[in-house]
């Protein structure tokens, strides 16, 4: 598998999408996403998604240049029309704003519709922690989950991140799906030959099961993910609960659609909630308390199996930093796929990589 | 077990609430919440806990009459100084205070410091729906958990709850702990002498182990929650990441200190957020999207060993209008120790529940 440096893989990103039709800013803040994600290790949400958001802008589903479009706004929220443009463009944009409007009024609720996938969650909660700000987003999407007892998806696996600024220490960045596992999971095992642990997903009759192939409609392997199955919600009941709640923050509040409505797999409803921290208490204060907290944490004793307390967030931050060494190993099947789809658009992707 | 109605709960504390210093409203207040936590099924945070409010008041960890004290206000924030009053008191004002905010700033964050136990947090999220808002309430309190892959008890159960409206159809209510039980259960087990699943609790050296007894210092039955072991995070990382986000957001950003910093088992820092949904999508329309979503997820086929797909918040609602019927079963410990409460402010509890 070939193995390449962050600068590389901008460099076949940007110039495919510009192709493709992207603006100069359109495909640059698309690329740092996507690269940064296989830098932090999220390879499912870095370059291998080029190939789904070129095949996306040809079906018309992406629509490039698209208008970041504010409907109605008040000091402390703000409804944004993405207008199907890059989720990650529209997203950028909006948490931007977000943390520009909580600058002023301390705290801000924004969401956003008609927008595509955003990507990694914990990229723009990041973005608010780096302002000082505490920052919250979920998304929603098409159904892949079951809810509690039920064996239909109804809902998506409707991921939530938080980001919190601290002080010496790494901040906290939660981001998780309310689902077990992602559908990836589900994938990985499938290709690779392995049961799956019992709690991950329901077959078509409704029934626990740990053959990865139950999750899939046949033919196997999947092309794409049309499922005879269910995933299941993270710890039964309670993540059914939050995995609902996304579904009408992001859904239902920002007027996309619930998660039963959402037909395209790209699509993503968008909550984000940023926060002023010296609204409350001075911030020098809050990441001295943080830090002093990860610190108590980190500290504890480990329970068997373990041979480290990590804080949400840590293990990214230690890939990206070897990454950033080491390189980025792509697997030969996403390579492939990329320097075919640049071959589409007259652009030699071995070449990109070797200026 | 004797069997009482919503009103002779009613009158029995009110009138020891009042006798052990408490005002009208004060006794009003804790006690309509008490009442209608043994009505919706939630006996844990019934009546039961009058004995240890009682005990609070007289060791001077609760104060009656305490002033609910604005620290500092915007718009769309607001920081509240309960004075450790009464939890629920303050609690209370607190929401009142932000649905009223938010009425005109569309978004609302507040944040108590200062407060004592403020129950069933489904009680004030409920608020907020009850007034066509979105409302979320997270506490914190005395370290119980243990961090993923720690062994040492640093983070409270730190529950959250959401309150949205629905339309035709019963409103949701999602009010969960982000450890995998609360620890009542676990002291439930230890009574009932049952074993309890895996993955609940730790031992003193950190083995998860499935013994109740585990959980506690001896000697047995515990008096107070003395803890040897440890109770474990829902869903592995999940849970932990999500309840280090409610140890900052309700005890570090209100200034209450984090879970490790708590001492008091009354203890409780609050986190509120409250949001007017029309200023994203019209009221009506929502309330329509909210009702399809219930009436998809209700009609889906149900999992093995399942009957139906409940709502979060159905059972409560069913049980609340069982109990309202049927009465409300007090267990004998709980009664005959209310009656000896009773009896040394020179109230006949038999009495006052014959009236």
């Amino acid at each position: 598998m070939p193995t390449f440096t962050a600068n590389q893989l901008t460099a076949v990103s940007t110039n495919l999408l510009r192709a493709a039709g992207a603006s100069n800013e359109e495909a640059e803040l698309v690329t740092r996403h996507l690269v940064k994600s296989n830098l932090v290790g999220v390879d499912s949400h870095g370059v291998l998604q080029l190939t789904s958001y070129i095949k996306g802008i040809r079906n018309g589903i992406i629509k490039p240049g698209a208008k970041f479009e504010i409907v109605r706004e008040s000091p402390s929220t703000v409804l944004i029309n993405g207008n199907w443009g890059f989720g990650q463009v529209i997203c950028y944009k909006g948490m931007s704003l977000a943390i520009d409007k909580a600058k002023k009024s301390g705290s801000v609720v924004a969401c956003i519709f008609n927008c595509n996938h955003i990507g990694r969650l914990g990229d723009y909660s990041q973005m608010a922690l780096e302002n000082g700000m505490i920052g919250f987003i979920c998304v929603n999407g098409d159904p892949v989950v079951a809810p509690y007892g039920g064996t239909k998806p109804l809902l998506n696996t409707n991921p939530i991140s938080y980001g919190i600024p601290s002080g010496r220490e790494n901040p906290i960045v939660v981001d998780i799906a309310t689902s077990v596992v992602a559908e990836g999971k589900i994938r990985a095992a499938l290709y690779s030959g392995h049961k799956l642990p019992p709690g991950w997903i329901l077959d078509s009759r409704g029934r626990q099961s740990t053959n990865p192939a139950d999750l899939y409609e046949p033919p196997l392997p999947p092309e794409q993910t049309k499922l005879a199955g269910a995933l299941l919600p993270m710890g039964g009941h309670k993540g059914y609960g939050l995995g609902l709640v996304v579904a009408i923050l992001s859904g239902i509040l920002s007027g996309t659609g619930s998660d039963p409505e959402i037909t395209s797999g790209l699509t993503n409803g968008v909550y984000i909630s940023v926060l002023r921290i010296d609204e409350f208490v001075p911030l020098q204060d809050f990441k001295d308390s943080v830090d002093k907290l990860i610190r108590t944490i980190k500290s504890s004793p480990t329970a068997e199996g373990f041979s480290e307390v990590l804080i949400p967030g840590e293990i990214k931050m230690r890939t990206e930093e070897n990454r950033s060494k080491s390189g980025i190993v792509i697997p030969d099947m996403t390579w492939k796929s990329l320097v075919d789809t640049c071959r589409q658009y007259g652009l030699d992707a071995e070449a990109l990589v070797s200026t």
